[in-house]
């Protein structure tokens, strides 16, 4: 399949016509390719007429219709073959056997929100039936089921250029209750968009849906984004990105006539601690798994641990030493973009360069482009006084907090911003220190993760891939697991309704076989 | 039990020194009683420091332990007596009638969270278990359950000086939740608030709850609700009012270091839609049952129906002249307090004097402050160029607009903004229109009611009192029944935890007997 630059509008292929831009090769840093024409508001407004029109059609699709649909997907994203993954190697510089895996893990994405459709839990369908002969007054025939919210902008992340990209969960979790998505490709891998693109537009035609369900725009300026963002037609958007990014967009939801939710993942440092008794145990085990889950994927995670905090005693030495003599043993990794190398490079100079940082450790040189991992100290006095210190450097960099005791490991801990992830290393001795820190790890965290690290984020139906501000910008959501599909769902009472004019769901001999919940109470009731 | 104007910090009562104020008699708009004290920045300080103190234990409280609190709470309210219904009357003109029904009410609501806590539902318990012979990656233990999002901070609303006021919904759903609660006071019932806050705050004594559950705090000045909301430890906001009100606190909260929700219920004008059919066959029966929801409390209800359209027969000519009948009849009535009265009359003005807008009928002359309802109608055409019809006339005021075919209304109805509710007036002869307004009227409504009107507002499992935009300010989310409290909890996930640190709802034998999410499968498997 060519890649042709185009832009999917519906069942359309169309020449952007607003600035070209090409593919940048991740190791070299030089464009290549077909140019990708960038879509004029001609474009957007189309993809969002369509969306529009699509909508009340797809939302009201049967469930078994839009589970296969995901499935579909899902197929033909697997049919595209090693073009995909050369293409996106080429794109990020991320490794075959990498994206392989992100490729199976977004195609069991689709296939899980496939078994959340179907099992139509996400409708929280409910009946309070009525009770005429309640006193002072009758009581009504009530009903509720959630419905979808409307069309949703997607921006993909250039860190999961499959998973977290224009088939990814945003997108997945959003076609999933019933939204249709345009997709504003992350310029960072628009041959790997395309592809995935064209996997859906093919599903969409599979599937005989109506076109407006998917469009996927590209574009290298300003302006389309925030764009798409202030269109009425939009009802909701899905983002992964920097906090700048995320704000700016967030910024234009709310100044809307009718404002709009955005669920912007943007910033998180994911703090570890490092409770006395486990170090001094097993400091050595547990710098290697540091070391191996910082520099995974170049540190390109948004859970990346970037905070070490630890008690200043023997047990914390053995570990600097331990983590110093693994991460010196790691090579220079090619990182996501040119732009994405020299932040980070920029991140680590301003540590280098601050007086009350010390560096511990650096990887091995590589080649032009490729990033050192780094390893730094601090004190909690120092931390506390300077608030850059906070800031994530996105990348394979971590600063470790040496702290005097777990009272002052505490109140840093508590003066942080929100988190995706808490890591907390414990012993059975640590057991009490733990679960004094456990209130304040709950207050500033998503996901807490005992003796491992949160760069693994399993898809299922536990997973939190969420947290306070700024790790997200609503706290109450997933963006990861089958909760994901919540954030693009309303509640809908119907009262005193005929059964004919009921939606499936709500009919009384509930023929789609619901687990509803009756007067408060969940069950199977037909 | 004498009412002495001091506001309620935990278990303090304290003298407010930032400005007196007194409660207004709504019938002779006179000050009478005791006098109010405003509280300074310092009280709210304390009563914040307090919230956050509370937080942690509170949330943590026993589902048994939280639901016996709220079932004191109402248990103390209805201890108040005939001293709460008199005060009630004589601060918001409200018949003894209706305050006797809406105390029941915020009583039931109560009983209703306690019952929604004692299942655990809510806790949105999740396992998926570990799978540790998983290729090509082992899968950890991963468990999820939603906690209580902080403190939150309640404007209690006008028009429901109990069951939307101090112990309303809000307070209650975020009580249920684990939420401390700050209520702002609405001046137009301070008496009333200092009544049902006392409760409360005997029920936190009663129930041996930190102090910190719960305060009350006067104001009559701008100022202290901006900062309430403002304040780095509150994380959450209840509001029910106008929609510029709303608004603001909106602005606030989007601008903190850290944004946080803000649920607001500000404006509806709650469209009816009266089919060709089901006018022809009871034009007069729908009539007296619109003029009865219109003129239910002096119109002062949310969901009060501000706007009517019908296509412009027969049926509808004769709809009008029994209305005008039935409203003729309609006895002046006593507004909430003289503002309200003002603003209903400038509204009542505003349509008198428009070129467009014909007066069918005004009801029954009153004394000084008491209101007249009053039915006008105009045309679609005139509907459409001016928008300032569709601005929500707080009170018994309601315009018909004629339009020319079922088509002509459903476009109509698709420019309107979001609303609480809709109500169609359908025959089954009406059936096809009806099915094709349908996909309409549940992207504007949260709650579509057939031949009834919206004034009714049950509180049970299936009910949706929100809307999209500016109905409430988080279309996902409704202020009523027992999904509110959703708006008070956001997602945790533990990851590979030792049982001893795990909350008990996430035990392995399932010491709470919660209903569960097993690997995505409801049960209650221990």
């Amino acid at each position: 399949m060519p890649i042709t630059g185009q832009l999917l509008i519906g069942r359309a292929r169309v020449r952007g016509q607003h600035g070209d831009f090409h593919a940048i090769d991740a190791r070299t840093g030089e464009p290549f390719g077909a140019a990708f024409g960038g879509a004029t508001m001609a474009d957007l407004d189309r993809a969002c007429a369509l969306a529009d029109e699509a909508f009340d059609a797809y939302r009201e699709s049967t469930l078994e219709a839009r589970a296969a649909f995901l499935e579909t997907i899902g197929r033909n994203i697997v049919a595209i073959g090693d073009e995909l993954i050369e293409r996106c190697m080429a794109e990020t510089g991320l490794p075959r056997a990498r994206l392989e895996g992100e490729r199976a893990r977004t195609v069991s994405q689709l296939a899980l929100f496939a078994s959340v459709v179907r099992s139509g839990d996400f409708l929280d369908a409910r009946i309070d039936p009525a009770q005429p002969d309640r006193r002072p007054q009758p009581r009504v025939d009530l009903r509720m089921r959630s419905i979808a919210i409307g069309p949703v902008a997607v921006f993909g992340a250039s860190n999961f250029p499959l998973a977290f990209s224009v088939a990814g969960g945003d997108t997945a979790s959003a076609l999933a209750a019933g939204c249709p998505v345009i997709v504003k490709a992350h310029s960072a891998h628009p041959g790997t968009s395309e592809l995935v693109g064209l996997a859906i537009q093919q599903a969409v035609q599979d599937c005989g849906l109506p076109e407006g369900v998917f469009s996927l725009l590209f574009t290298s300026r300003r302006g389309i984004g925030q764009a798409l963002v202030a269109d009425p037609r939009i009802r909701a958007v899905g983002f992964t990105g920097s906090r700048s990014g995320g704000m700016e967009l967030i910024k234009i939801a709310n100044a809307r006539p009718e404002p709009i939710p955005v669920y912007a993942e943007m910033s998180s440092i994911n703090p570890v601690i490092l409770l006395p008794d486990a170090l001094a145990q097993r400091a050595d085990v547990i710098a290697r798994q540091f070391v191996a889950s910082l520099t995974l994927g170049a540190g390109q995670f948004c859970t990346n641990p970037g905070l070490v905090l630890a008690v200043d005693d023997h047990g914390l030495h053995a570990f600097e030493r331990a983590a110093e003599a693994a991460l010196a043993q790691v090579p220079a990794a090619t990182m996501l973009t040119p732009g994405i190398y020299a932040s980070y490079l920029a991140g680590i100079e301003r540590l280098e360069a601050h007086g009350d940082v010390e560096r511990l450790a650096k990887g091995v040189a590589g080649e032009r482009l490729q990033a050192r991992a780094a390893l730094f100290a601090t004190s909690a006095e120092a931390f506390m006084a300077d608030p850059s210190l906070r800031e994530e450097v996105f990348g394979a960099a971590s600063l470790i907090v040496r702290c005097r005791d777990v009272d002052a490991l505490h109140r840093l801990l508590g003066s942080l911003e929100g988190q995706l992830t808490t890591t907390i290393y414990l012993d059975a001795s640590d057991g009490e220190a733990a679960r004094g820190l456990l209130p304040t790890l709950e207050r500033k965290a998503g996901r807490i993760v005992v003796n491992g690290f949160g760069t693994g984020v399993e898809v299922g139906h536990a997973m939190v891939h969420g947290g306070p501000f700024p790790a997200t910008s609503d706290t109450r959501t997933t963006s990861v697991g089958s909760g994901a599909i919540g954030r693009f769902l309303r509640p809908v009472s119907y009262q005193d309704f005929p059964e004919l004019l009921l939606p499936s769901a709500l009919r009384t001999e509930n023929p789609l076989g619901l687990t509803r919940r009756i007067d408060g109470v969940l069950g199977r009731q037909g």
